[in-house]
């Protein structure tokens, strides 16, 4: 009699704060909703603890990575990108993962999908949800991807190897422009009558700005202060489902947490300040341009999305935009072109290769450090009916 | 030059409601003190989120398991427990995990350590923590441990096949004797004066009872009910430090908490009550015969330790004991020899094989029913300095 599971192959590795179970697209079923299942089952969801499969119970450990030949000119390789919910049986197939792409440089030169060259190899991989090329820059050590090394990314225990993403022409990954209403602030009208202005800014993924103090916050809470202020997280949902609304991802705004969790993205900003970390360091108000915070799937993000910093670069350098009135001014930053956001973990710093008209700017690129760790090779056991037969 | 890492062979097994990484022991370091430094590398321990390993970042998935050949003549296998702190540079040896035991049998049949017989497979396990054997009865279809099946344990969504695990004369795990004290209640006091009857039984791991109502506790509160009350758990760790110190596994009460934070177990009992678990299900008075709640490494657990409640079955036989003066009485209890046990998940149930007089019962064995899932067999990539040479 048959077992009744089967192996598929697989990874884990760590991009950045997240961690993320990498595929070959060729072990999986063809399409999307035929591997649904299947990440599923090999998450362990639905089930807040995901204690029956690979998750960590938390969506920056509730990610998936699917690697294959390119499809695209550019690029050496595809990278598909899935947010597999924790406690709800949903795949979000709608954006990238900004963290999790750190790591899909050193999974193909692992891999073989790019030949290994001492000291750096740079992977062009194209990412399919948002159409768009990354160009990564990964140091490699005897063969394979090199995790030793000094930088530092706030949120990850000690230093590793630094990976610098370049996210080539990130503008209108979603919806084809960079600023989707053509304006570079838009007033949103809840249900029960308040309004809040926001700047809508696409750029390696859309994302809302909303400024703190709208919200009632200081701009400096962490995590677990703003998840616990739930009228202030309510109102960043609803003006989330009207933008959901205006891009076409819902025909109603009311059901933009169940059609659409993951995109847009939200959060708020703040001019520069002092605060302390959630690990309890202090950060000087001259160590940041800017303070903000992001949601991930209706809750704080614990650090700072890398998608979501390359769309703050982005907006701090188009006039008019919530974020360009709260970043310190460019002739007071250290580096024109660099904007160092304050976020719960510490600070991100996102360089710019751009120009033309600050209210209609040319965004070539935007670079990002990051680190990465290949932890495991091997083989996840699946229910035989979630692969095709044969 | 080479790679800064190399692969060791692991795996990923649920059991019962909690995960463990499994290894050989042939691929580890010879010794304990050798091996801490890779366990805590391949967990990303210590770290809260446990972002660069493997670990789930809570005490129920940050577990390891050693297996390989038997140093015992009754047993097919050696299985050495390891308990990965999440936050601390710390590894505990010093008891077993009845849910990751669940697991071993599994393992064991799918590595080839026991010939795979169909439909059910016994495997002879020696834990090496406790020196104590385990018979698991394991399913087994196609060669394989099966997971499908029709058997439920609270915590765990769905169905799988019913491992039965008997855990063989568990008296005296650690030291030597059922009644670790000779006596079936002692008095603890406190520095603040206070004092405290409770009950300390060697069964598998050796836990100390107190009454829920000597610590303000009713008996049905969920852990964050548990874990918001401060002052009842700083007393229960205080009683477990004295406890530890009265068994020799710490010089100073006031370190138990830092040498030995996973033994002895505690945790309070009640009468049989209704009450309603962590997901919302009505657990009626008439399904349980003993209240019960356990500490895990100083956090309330989420459900009921495997062999806390072997513990708590021996405790319930043993006249005298707080267990016994508040389970249901025999004469109405379904079972005369089963004590069901009401926890924040739901109900574990225990079979008790034993006799003789009620004052001191010789404990032949206990049976639990528990799952288990293979997950994934692969390679964990670890620094290269963690590994011998050669």
């Amino acid at each position: 009699m048959l077992s009744d599971s089967v192996p598929v192959r697989c990874s884990i590795l760590r991009g950045g704060t997240s961690k993320a179970v990498f595929f070959l697209a060729n072990d999986l079923p063809p399409d999307r909703p035929s591997m649904e299942p299947l990440l599923l089952s090999v998450f362990g969801s639905p089930d807040i603890r995901q204690i029956d499969g690979l998750g960590g119970a938390t969506s920056q450990t509730s990610k998936a990575a699917i690697i294959g030949a390119p499809s695209h000119s550019g690029a050496d390789v595809d990278y598909t990108f899935a947010q597999v919910s924790v406690g709800e049986q949903l795949v979000d197939w709608g954006g990238n993962c900004g963290n999790i792409s750190a790591a899909v440089g050193p999974f193909a030169i692992d891999q073989g999908f790019v030949r290994a060259a001492e000291p750096v190899t740079t992977v062009r991989v194209h990412n399919t949800n948002t159409g768009k090329i990354i160009l990564e820059h990964v140091p490699v050590r005897g063969g394979r991807a090199a995790s030793e090394g000094d930088y530092a990314v706030p949120g990850v225990p000690g230093t590793s190897a630094r990976i610098l993403l370049e996210f080539s022409d990130p503008a209108g990954s979603l919806t084809g422009k960079l600023l989707p209403t053509d304006r570079p602030c838009d007033e949103v009208k809840l249900d029960d009558g308040r309004t809040f202005q926001v700047s809508i800014v696409d750029a390696a993924n859309p994302v809302v700005f909303v400024a703190a103090e709208a919200l009632g916050f200081s701009g400096t809470e962490l995590p677990l202060d703003i998840e616990a202020a739930t009228a202030a997280t309510d109102t960043l949902e609803a003006i989330r489902g009207v933008v959901a609304e205006w891009l076409g991802l819902v025909p109603d705004r009311h059901d933009a947490t169940k059609v659409t969790p993951g995109l847009p993205k939200v959060g708020f900003v703040a001019r520069p300040m002092a605060y302390r970390t959630t690990a309890g360091v202090d950060v000087p108000e001259s160590s940041v341009d800017l303070t903000g915070r992001l949601m991930s799937m209706q809750t704080a993000h614990r650090s700072y999305m890398v998608t979501g910093a390359i769309a703050t670069a982005a907006a701090a350098f188009i006039d008019g935009t919530i974020v360009n009135a709260l970043v310190r001014p460019i002739g007071q930053r250290p580096i024109a072109e660099s904007i160092r956001i304050g976020h719960p973990y510490g600070v991100m710093e996102a360089v710019i290769n751009g120009d033309g008209p600050a209210a209609a700017p040319v965004i070539r690129g935007v670079a990002i450090g990051r680190t990465a760790r290949h932890i495991l090779d091997g083989q996840v056991w699946v229910p035989r009916g979630l692969l095709p037969a044969g």
